[in-house]
């Protein structure tokens, strides 16, 4: 069953805004069973919504689209389907009356402009009778039409609600698709291109996918079918195979992200961790502190940007500063077990390089990173080399430092350094 | 001098990657003078490849594909190419050698997979003779048409440094589009619905535009014309206009990030910034240091999750946090000095609050934030309420922790608390 995807706003094609709702509203449908075949983003332009409307009406079953349902003067997008689809537009007394009470309970006075929301083009049908949020459906030439306001937590609520369960209980009989994603950190794309090589011919119909996700690396495995148990069986075996061929690289499945995975296995062994941070400046706390009940494992952390900051907070010692530099495997062992001791907890990881684009040298160019980690009475570290923007190296460093946490606690070997 | 972009990939129209490069092309071509009046995506499959091309070359004079040009089983753009528009796969020798050389320098085999990258449709020329990334173009009726790869690193540095120029080269009478964006932080969208109604009339042939960015809103004002120093002056005083109106809610202009802003101010003043983040967990620190060259002003921070390590880090003390809590005024004012005192630097910056989803209680909700800032002997504080998911609730604090510091250097008032 196909549909099509429109979204609308001249923010869009001109690069202004990212257009995050194609994607989500992708990859909702995608996961019930339905199929995408085309994304096409459009200006608030008469002629070109028109096109666009007219041409997926003709060659898709559904059609989502979004955007300009708004109150400023950009929002055209009734106007435009009125006149694409000759439905002159009529005030919707529901829909007034829904933005009238939400207006009055914001205290904002009932402008035309907002009024104007309320006009949709005639046969159209609001979709969310107690909500706050506007959006209409409606029938031409058996395609249905769901035109949804491009707000990104709007149109999430109002296309989980109401616009999928519509389309699903019209096609029952969909046949399915299972999808796995696998997540890897750590193995780099002709490694990968590789492993699936290595399963051709085994997989019957799986359908692979490889995505880079940076600094990530998903694999996806999918299989369209009938919901059946062998179905499901057929993608665990294949799973199964991947898994056997490329074990620890692989973090996380599906939605799970690397702190999500580090938390848990925190979380079910117990223990607490801090963080002392240079390069990164924040980024793996924020990144453990994403995921909900972090603060049963996540303690807490320093980022120590400055060398002063690195002896006060931590008992850095300044000889190993001056002797060893800042960016050193001495440096960050210190400053992992000066974590640990200072803020108690079972685990200290640290994080120390130089994320460019200044401060490198020949002997420690930019990208070059040390992770160590204090445990019980060990201490482990290695060096690596990143390379890209700064925002490169950072992210790179902290999902080196939360996989050796991963990798520690999964009794696996660290990533090899150099 | 209209053009289009088309993104192919079965993992853009199944929602698994956001299409970054359709965002980034329409950008900079905007920012050029040059107008984008579609985007579209496909999957990685012939019919709707063929008819979005063939759609492309009739309407657009340019046209800017992305992806496919791999070396997985999954990128068919080449071959989909040739078909479409009847020109067959032939050995393009210089890029050969580039992926043949790119290929032995990273240890990789040669293998006919990544051979086949080197097999372009007749009458292309290869993109980037000195590179290592691969990309082609060819002009069918007129039209040029840009094939670049999906990775986005790859497709920014061909986009930037061959395609754009080449286009500019061929329409050196473009009218030129000049924008500012106003980047607004604390004002919501029926706020600046209002001063944008004020300005009608007043502000002749400017093209105004309001796009949230959660937490932040920004106002574009462009106008198309020639190059001269009138049409500047007129966007400057339109900009003044605004200013005039909703003054010290801009933060910052054009590609500017509070996080700069505040940055360039501190250099400046040559002043210091200590933080001490809760519910942020490292996020202030690593917006601060996204920016190169931060450690000038930014010395480092702690994260103090738990009530422990509030008092071990920061002295905050206990009676404090048993008699008014983690989440209250005083203990943020605690967190300021302490953090300021300890770390020694000129400002200290607190957050403490309840970012969700548990943890709320009915006289503390979710999104109960409190903000403190120590500076010379003075400390302020506000307690603010956010709403929406975890992510929003930390992402606004960490903005508003930051322009409380921006409001600080500038001599403005802090927004209002509750």
């Amino acid at each position: 069953m196909n549909g099509e995807i429109i979204t609308i706003g001249d923010e869009l094609t001109s690069g202004r805004t990212l257009d995050l709702n194609s994607w989500y509203a992708a990859g909702r449908l995608i996961a019930l069973g339905l199929r995408v075949t085309r994304i096409t983003s459009v200006g608030d332009d008469y002629e070109m919504v028109s096109e666009a409307l007219t041409k997926a009406i003709d060659a898709s079953r559904f059609v989502i689209i979004t955007g300009g349902l708004g109150c400023t003067d950009d929002d055209m997008t009734n106007e435009i389907v009125a006149k694409a689809l000759k439905r002159p537009l009529s005030l919707n007394k529901p829909m007034f009356e829904q933005i009238k009470s939400h207006a009055e309970a914001r205290q904002i006075d009932l402008t035309p402009s907002i009024e104007k929301m309320a006009w949709i083009p005639e046969g159209s049908r609001m979709l969310n009778p107690e909500g706050t949020s506007c959006g209409f459906s409606l029938i031409e030439k058996d395609t249905r039409l769901y035109f949804l306001p491009g707000m990104p937590d709007q149109m999430r609520h109002l296309i989980d609600k109401y616009v999928l369960p519509e389309i699903l209980s019209l096609y029952k009989t969909l046949p399915i698709m299972k999808q796995r994603v696998l997540k890897l950190y750590g193995l780099d794309e002709p490694g990968i291109a590789e492993i699936l090589k290595e399963l051709k011919g085994k997989t019957g119909d799986i359908i692979f996918g490889f995505y880079p996700h940076f600094p990530e690396n998903h694999i996806t495995i999918s299989l369209w079918g009938k919901n059946d148990p062998g179905f499901t069986k057929e993608l665990i075996r294949v799973e199964k195979e991947i898994r056997h061929l490329v074990g620890s690289y692989i973090f996380a499945t599906d939605n799970q992200t690397m702190e999500e995975v580090v938390g848990q296995m925190l979380k079910v062994k117990n223990m607490t961790l801090s963080v002392a941070e240079s390069c990164t400046g924040g980024l793996i706390g924020h990144k453990l502190t994403n995921v909900p009940g972090s603060s049963k494992y996540f303690s807490g952390g320093v980022v120590v940007y400055s060398n002063q900051s690195k002896v006060d907070l931590l008992q850095v010692s300044p000889e190993t500063l001056e002797n060893h530099g800042a960016v050193s495997d001495k440096t960050v062992r210190e400053m992992a077990s000066g974590v640990k001791k200072h803020i108690n907890t079972d685990l200290g990881l640290a994080v120390t390089g130089i994320a460019g684009p200044d401060g490198g040298t020949k002997k420690k160019p930019v990208g070059t990173v040390h992770v160590g980690l204090a445990a019980g009475d060990n201490i482990f570290s290695r060096k690596y080399r990143f390379w890209g923007t700064r925002e490169h190296v950072k992210l790179n460093s902290a999902m080196m430092a939360l996989d050796s946490v991963r990798r520690y606690l999964n009794g696996d070997p660290f990533l090899p350094g150099i």
